[in-house]
């Protein structure tokens, strides 16, 4: 099931996507919260009536660097004996369709094309064998970062945690194995990165038991699992998107900082 | 004013802490949340009957490290060109009396008395001369470290994010100038560091325009603003607390995960 979080006139509310009919994909509204057994109420709202919105309200996201050997590579860094994990503020999240701001500290943004993990129970040390059982689903993540920025400053809170730097979208796909999907970003149309998940270093059962030997996850927290090679910069006017095999397109523009 | 947050019988409240009595101090409860305009319910209870709370629930922790040039000394770094700015998650924030769980993936957790700033205001680029109007007050921090998992880790989510990672308390003193304060941490009674606030490198007008340049803070957000020299172990065991002139003592027990 593929679970939206949107709002229309004014009210926000998760639904499920459904239909590819006539009238496009619709949104049959959920009752509650979509992380435990929930009800679908039958109205139904036309998605390209909607505002979407980032599909989660996570308490963190964990991301992690250097998962993939040519993006590694491509910025000179080695594989990294451990995982390298960093944290992206909740001010950072934004949703499909909302635009990313260029930050004034950097002059070279850009793009990282990631596929999210979306966490639906409260765990911590999972053992390998049940990360199944934390996981609600899928999205797609533009891990956006001040490439600048990064290499001037030891840690990543700046960088990697600029308003508008977490895009999260379209929506939150339940079923679906995340084992070997392609993973692609373009800027403008044109193809910039192109990866399959099956190149992970460490693979998603890797990085939840890592990330839940020290910290307690919530549902709705949020995992990205590294970027393929590709990475290149964004100017404002661009529009980014990512899709990921299986799950759907997550686009954003970009535009000057108000 | 000193502002604290606590529960007693299940309820959860934030209080003024009054007098120094024959009966100690008390807490006059306040009604709502106290980062605007509030008012004193007139209802007291004496702080000996309540458990504290961490004093603030933030959406973030932004925390500084190297900010004392003794400190980075001891580790062997140099004073960083740029501030280093990296993020405690909310699910590490614990308050005054709440116990420090040794993580199972360390062996040498080390304490970091630190002044802790908190936001009172949402805010993005404050200018300098702004930082003041958006302060709502100062805490006590300790800025609890897995010290193995820092060296060995590139990014510090693990090393500075494991549970009971960030003690805050026992209270936001308002009035207060934090230029010129003592700033102490001892274990088992023995002073460990001693330092003053006036030492930091950057300023806590330097911190709040570094951060904010880049992203926006919220009413109950907190930074860090880095520790004085004399870092060390704890242990299981061992009681740590951290004294701020004009503020008051964080005070945190060492237990081993359960």
């Amino acid at each position: 099931m593929r679970i939206a979080r949107f709002s229309i006139d004014g009210n926000v509310a998760f639904g499920a996507v459904e239909g590819d009919g006539p009238d496009g994909l619709v949104l049959d509204i959920i009752k509650g919260i979509p992380y435990s057994e929930f009800e679908l109420s039958g109205t139904k709202v036309p998605l390209n009536k909607v505002r979407l919105l980032p599909p989660v309200l996570p308490n963190k996201v964990v991301a992690i660097g250097r998962n993939y050997a040519e993006h590694a590579a491509e910025l000179g860094n080695e594989v990294p004996d451990v995982p390298v994990a960093f944290f992206k503020p909740t001010t950072s999240v934004i949703g499909s369709g909302d635009a990313i701001e260029y930050p004034s500290f950097s002059d070279e943004v850009h793009h990282e094309a990631e596929l999210a993990v979306v966490i639906g129970r409260m765990c911590r040390e999972v053992p390998r064998e049940r990360v199944k059982d934390v996981i609600f689903g899928y999205t797609c993540a533009n891990d956006v970062t001040a490439r600048d920025a990064q290499k001037r400053e030891k840690q990543w809170a700046r960088a990697k945690g600029f308003d508008t730097s977490c895009p999260l979208g379209p929506w939150v796909e339940t079923d679906l194995d995340p084992t070997d999907l392609a993973i692609q970003a373009t800027v403008n149309g044109e193809q910039r990165q192109l990866g399959r998940t099956s190149d992970m270093i460490r693979s998603i059962e890797d990085l939840v038991v890592h990330i839940t030997e020290a910290m307690t996850l919530l549902p709705g927290d949020v995992i990205l699992t590294g970027t393929p090679a590709g990475v290149g910069p964004l100017h404002v006017g661009d529009e980014v998107a990512v899709t990921i095999e299986g799950i759907g397109t997550l686009t954003n523009k970009v535009i000057k900082r108000g």
